[in-house]
C-alpha cells in the first residue's frame, strides 16, 4: 500500500554496506562509490533486521488437536511436547530439513535477520544430535542443545536418570554442535536441582546458558539463570520482586514471549516492571508448534505494545538490540559502522507501524550481510 | 513454508468455476473440460473469500500518535475521528483514491474478495459524496453512507442541526451512491433519537440499515438496530441480557471487531454468549486509522478464536458467510454450487492454522469470480 513518506528534514539519510557490514551511514547522499547495487526506499523506515533469539524451528507434525482443545478450556501443560517428540523421531531427515528450511525462509520473509534454534524434540542422543544437524542447515543459526525439555515417556519412572544421560553421553555429543544449553526449569520439566546439573554441564563443556524460566507459574528458573551467569533467562511470565531484583543487578536478559502468553491465555509478562528496574529485556517468537505456532516478529511487537504497554520503540529495539545482547551478539540487532549490514525496510513511515498494523508483514525489502535477499513482489494477476 | 498435506479419503476434491460462479463441485477429479485455467493446491485447504462488512478506507492521514498515547494510557474516544476528518478533508482526491486502492489490494493480498466501505470522514454534503465517489472506484464494494460518524467541530453547538443536514441534503447527495446507511450510536457521537433519525431517513431513501454500536459501554444502539430491521449491529462489545435476547429472536447479524478491542485495550465483546444464543455472528476488520488500522481478517480470526474462544470453524463461518449475511448477500460467503467463485487457497492444511500461526496471512492464492487474482510469489533474491 502506499504511504505519504515522511520527509526526514535535512535531506536523506544513506547507508552503504561493504563486505556484509554497514560501512557508512549519513545525510545528504552516500560518498561517490565505484559500484554496487542501490536501493531506494523512498521514505520507507528502516530498522535492523529483527534479532529472534527463542526458537524451537526443527520438529514434525503440529499440535493443531491441542490447540483447539485448549481454545475449548483445556490448560497448557509442558506434557504437550511428548506429542512433538513421537512425531519428530519418526520423521526422516529429509522432512525435518524442509520445515525448518522452510521456516527459517518464512521467518526471513518477515525480517528476521538472526535465528537461534534450539534441539528438543528428540530426547536420546542420537535424535538430538540429528536436530542440531538439521538446525545447523540454516545459514548462521545460533544452536542451543535443549535435551533438557522435558523428561522423556521411557524415563517417566526415572528423572534423574534422564538428567544423568542428558549431562552424560547427550551433552558430550550434542556441545559440540551447538553454542548454547538451555533447560526447561518448570513444574512438569526440571525442578532447581535438576536445571543446575544440566546448566552446569553445558558450561564444563564451554556451552553459554539460557534457561526456560517462569512460564506457568512463579519458580526458580529465573534466580537459577542469574546465579549461573545465564545469557538470557525466557518467559518470565511469573516474577516477584526477588526475580526482578535479582535480573537488575546481573547481566541476564529477560525474553519475554507474548505470542506464547496469547496462545496459552496467560497473564502479560511483568515488561514494564522489567525495564523501570533497568533489566535488559528482549522479544522473541518461541516459534513452536505447542504453545506458539508463529515466526512473526512483527506480531511479537504488537501484542509487546498492547499487553506489555512497551512503546514501539522500547519493543522494536527489544526486538533487535535485546535479542542479539539474549545472544552475546554485538554485531546484530543495530545498525553502527560495522555492524552486520542486515536490515529490514518496512513498508511504512514509521516502525510504530509494526503496533499500529497487527497482523501485516509490512516488509518492503529485508537485506542481509548487504545482500537484498527479500524484495517487494509486484501484484501480477496469474491470468 | 512447506506442510504434509492432509490426504483426504475419497480422493481429491476438485471444484470447477465458469462465469465466475461455482459450477461443479465433487470427489474423484473434475469432468472433462473443453479448456480453462488448472490450479494445483496439492493438499492445501481452500475456503471461500473473506467477507470484510465493516471498514473505513477512505481517509488520509494517520494517528500514529493517538494510537502511540493509548498504549501508555489514554484512554480511545470517539472524538479522535476529527484528526482524520480533518486530514481527509484538505486531501487531494487522487491522495484518497491512492489510499482506498492499497488498502483494497493488501485486503485482497490476505484474501478478502468482498468490502464494505463506509464514508464518515467527510461530514459535510460535499465531502461525503467526494467520499463515496472514491470508494466506488474500488470494483464491486459494498458501500455505506456513514455522515452520522460523529458531529463535526463546526456543529458542536448545534449537534441537532448536523443530524438535520445528514438527514436532509447529505442523505439526498449520497444515498445515491450508496447501498447502505450507518451511524455511530454512542456517547459522544449520536444518541438514540439522533441515531433514530438517521436511519429512518436513510430507510425512505431506500438504504439498508447497520448500527454502530455498544461499542464503548451499554447503549440503545443495538436494541433500536433490531427495532429498525438493520442488517447488522456491529461491535456489541457491551450487551446486556435483553439485547442478546432482542438479537435472537431477530435476523440482524451481530457483528464483532476483536481487532478494535485489541487496539482500544477494551474487554471482548460476548461471542460465545451471542453464538450459544443462535444469534448470527460476523467478524469484520473494522480497518480505520483510529482504532483498527489492519485489513488482516486472519488477525481477526485468531483474535476471535483466542479471545472470545471461538472454534476455528465458528470464527472462519463468522468471517465469510457471516460478514455475507451482515451484508445481506447469499452469493458469497460460501461455497455452494451457483455461489460467486471468490475463494482463498490457504498455505495450510487446515483452516485452523488461521488461529493456530497468527501474524501470518497463510495465503497461497486468491480466486475471485474465479480468476486467479493472486498466486503464490517465488522467494527470488535480488541479486
Amino acid at each position: 500500500m502506499s504511504h505519504e513518506p515522511s520527509q526526514p528534514e535535512q535531506g536523506p539519510l544513506s547507508l552503504v554496506c561493504a563486505a556484509g557490514r554497514v560501512a557508512w551511514i549519513g545525510q545528504g547522499g552516500p560518498p561517490e562509490q565505484a559500484g554496487g547495487q542501490r536501493l531506494d526506499v523512498a521514505g520507507r523506515c528502516v530498522i535492523p533486521g529483527f534479532v529472534d533469539s527463542h526458537t524451537h524451528l526443527v520438529f514434525a507434525g503440529d499440535r493443531l488437536g491441542e490447540f483447539t482443545a485448549r481454545l475449548a478450556g483445556r490448560p497448557y501443560e509442558a506434557g504437550g511436547i511428548a506429542t512433538t517428540v513421537a512425531a519428530t523421531r519418526a520423521a526422516a531427515r529429509p522432512t525435518l530439513e524442509n520445515t525448518v528450511r522452510g521456516l527459517a525462509a518464512e521467518a526471513l520473509d518477515g525480517g528476521t535477520t538472526t535465528l537461534e534454534i534450539k534441539s528438543g524434540y528428540g530426547l536420546t542422543v542420537d535424535h538430538e544430535r540429528r536436530l542440531l544437524e538439521v538446525a545447523a542447515t540454516v545459514e548462521d543459526a545460533e544452536l542451543t542443545f535443549l535435551g533438557a525439555h522435558v523428561v522423556p515417556a521411557e524415563f517417566a519412572a526415572d528423572p534423574d536418570g534422564y538428567v544423568a544421560l542428558v549431562c552424560g553421553s547427550m551433552m558430550e555429543a550434542c556441545a559440540p554442535l551447538a553454542a548454547w544449553c538451555d533447560v526447561f526449569c518448570e513444574r512438569g520439566a526440571f525442578d532447581a536441582e535438576q536445571s543446575r546439573a544440566v546448566l552446569e554441564a553445558g558450561r564444563r563443556r564451554g556451552l553459554g546458558l539460557r534457561v526456560h524460566a517462569n512460564q506457568l507459574g512463579h519458580g526458580p528458573g529465573v534466580q537459577l539463570g542469574v546465579e549461573l551467569g545465564a545469557a538470557a533467562v525466557d518467559h518470565c511470565t511469573f516474577l516477584d520482586d526477588d526475580d526482578v531484583t535479582a535480573l537488575a543487578a546481573s547481566s541476564t536478559v529477560a525474553t519475554l514471549l507474548p505470542t506464547v502468553e496469547l496462545s496459552t491465555d496467560s497473564r502479560p509478562a511483568p515488561a514494564r516492571r522489567l525495564l523501570d528496574a533497568g533489566v535488559d529485556v528482549a522479544l522473541a517468537s518461541d516459534c513452536n508448534p505447542g504453545s506458539s505456532y508463529t515466526t512473526s516478529m512483527a506480531l511479537v511487537i504488537a501484542l509487546a505494545c498492547q499487553r506489555y504497554r512497551l512503546t514501539p520503540a522500547e519493543a522494536v529495539r527489544a526486538a533487535t538490540l535485546g535479542g542479539a545482547r539474549a545472544l552475546g551478539r554485538d554485531d546484530v540487532g543495530h545498525l553502527g559502522l560495522g555492524a552486520a549490514a542486515d536490515l529490514v525496510v518496512l513498508d511504512a513511515p514509521d516502525p510504530g507501524y509494526l503496533a499500529y498494523r497487527p497482523g501485516l508483514a509490512q516488509v518492503y525489502a529485508v537485506v542481509r550481510r548487504g545482500r537484498v535477499v527479500r524484495r517487494p513482489s509486484a501484484r501480477v494477476p496469474a491470468s
